[in-house]
């Protein structure tokens, strides 16, 4: 997310400075990278749903651009996502979801389950029916990080790789990032500065407590296998006795299983209850997982909020601006995010988007 | 193997130089360290029973001398194996063999569920029963090895790390060791050549093929986790569902699961389908796993043999000695193993040892 933002804003002639200690190292690292707001969709959740549809639709000329940029292969799918139901009562909760959806004009169809085998053979045989979302995409995320530290590597933009000890603050507002570290402590002057620090970003020294975020850790396990061929031809999703599970192909034979949902805090820890969940729900729709090598176990944290949405405004503090709370759909967003922190940066100052951060303050009294 | 050999044969007098590219790095970096030929018995497999017995009586004395040479803490634990059944087709199997073990007056002992989780904490409400094998021991085989090569640094034994391309013969026997790699071809002279490189033992250039012995790779998965505290006592084996798997504790809170047996060439890939096989028993034995970290996945290769025995002794090419085919049995047959070349390589010439090559010469013809 701070990649994107930075790379819009030094495209938009502001000057800026990138401190990550591992830029690409957080929830980036972890995710599979679907651009799927259709069928992450939830009951309730339309204005995400909205911001989702409206960030898809900037996806192609931000990953153009990146590529034209760097000369790198962002591995961006637009084949669509298949999700499949495993037994009768995963089919109804989809075949509702569905119609939610058909309200909505999102473009989804209802298949059998032999229709879903036509679209990927490796289907299981007991996979019930599904819902073909044709307008979701996918990319890899990882591929993306480079490319656009290759970006900002190409405009010249610093990307110092240090810690953030704090903000420094005056009665004006925000004056400078102070940077972590014995050796040579230092503060990076700064009457503007981008919060995007995902899951750590209710945690920044220097800060009142009531201006930051209300982002909560949400632990996510996936699981990278490699195949030598690819098994899938776009993104599957998949309720397994209620249980969620998806499998993201990539262009070089690879396959994403994830991922997880924990409530556990700081805990990155990778763990057999997490990889069993994963294997065993991903096994029940394509059995032929079993057979290919694991080539990563990672585990990473969402920057989950009370509603789901992310944050995304002027914080209370004069020059700090949040971007974060992007919970499942940090990369989905991250073109539509980048838009929005770029005219805030220029000195936008309106304040009605459902991603203000105002709408956290009655709860916050 | 061969570390454990050039150690007692350095020991002995003999001038030893061992040539590995990657000592250490076949089966024992895959190895639990069972010692345990007891719960490890099989029905017809009294031979293999009766060397595991003889082997683990050697290892005490053995890594003692090994832990006094080098410093080295090798973990090593004597509080048993607890073999436990998780239905009653795998108790009625369980209790079987425990009969046959009672016949060969080994120390075994049959518990109740209530009993074994006594003993077990954190074995699962649902194990039916088990039997304790109170000889049995375990140690830690990667310990081991890198006590060994600091044993046999200590000892001014050269291990030489490149790949062995062949042997040097003549019409007298074995005249050296090839070294493979363009840069610097050469031969290490030698008389004496034991061949001891596990499940590659049947593949080596420059040796007539009825010589080398008949060992085919047969590949294991593990996992090991990592815990806060120890969760296990002793060894805990079980049969699921027919299907058998084991949990090792470590002094530092690691836990081994292993681990598959899968006949599938070289082959050494972590698979989805292995985590899963080891997640799925492992937890219905002990679900509190599903807490612990993953620390690392791993497969490697056993060198199996057509009648599970070992193959120990002088093969038909004068000079070559081979001390291979351990199969599950590596490390706990490592003493006996080194014991038994060293007295060949010191001129010993009986060959009627059930391990001898000598007994596949008519399958051959």
């Amino acid at each position: 997310m701070g990649l994107s933002i930075a790379w819009q804003a030094a495209l938009d002639g502001v000057s800026v400075t990138v401190v990550d200690p591992s830029p690409g190292g957080g929830a980036s690292h972890a995710a599979a990278g679907m651009l799927a707001p259709v069928s992450e969709v939830a009951y309730t959740e339309e204005p995400l749903l909205r911001l989702g549809v409206d960030s898809l639709a900037r996806w192609p000329a931000f990953a153009a651009r990146l590529a034209e940029a760097t000369g790198h292969d962002l591995d961006l799918r637009a084949e669509g996502t298949l999700d499949v139901a495993f037994d009768a009562d995963d089919l109804a909760a989809l075949h509702e979801l569905s119609t939610f959806m058909a309200k909505l004009d999102l473009p989804v169809e209802r298949l059998t389950g032999r229709e879903c085998r036509r679209l990927e053979p490796m289907l299981a045989p007991s996979v019930r029916g599904g819902v073909l979302a044709s307008g979701d995409a996918w990319i890899d995320p990882r591929r993306v990080v480079r490319a656009l530290l290759a970006a900002l590597s190409g405009l010249g933009v610093p990307v110092v790789r240090r810690s953030v000890a704090g903000l420094d603050t005056g009665d004006d507002g925000v004056r400078g990032v102070r940077l972590a570290g014995d050796e040579s402590p230092a503060t990076i002057p700064a009457r503007q500065v981008v919060l995007a620090t995902g899951a750590w970003s209710g945690t920044l020294a220097g800060v009142p407590p009531e201006v930051l975020p209300p982002v909560r850790p949400v632990k996510g396990q996936i699981m990278r296998l490699r195949s030598p061929v690819p098994v899938l031809s776009r993104c599957v999703r998949g309720t397994v006795r209620g249980s969620a599970v998806y499998l993201v192909p990539r262009g070089d034979g690879e396959l994403v299983l994830g991922a997880t949902q924990e409530e556990l805090g700081f805990d990155t820890r990778v763990t057999a209850g997490g990889l069993w969940e994963l294997l065993r729900d991903a096994r029940e729709l394509m059995p032929g997982i079993t057979e290919l090598e694991v080539a990563d176990v990672v585990a990473g944290l969402r920057p989950g909020t009370p509603d789901n949405l992310p944050v995304i405004g002027r914080s209370a503090l004069p020059g700090l601006i949040l971007a974060t709370g992007h919970h499942r759909g940090g990369v989905l967003l991250a073109p539509l995010t980048a838009d929005l922190v770029v005219r805030l940066l220029a000195g936008d100052t309106t304040d009605d988007h459902p991603c203000s951060p105002s709408r956290f303050k009655d709860s916050r009294t």
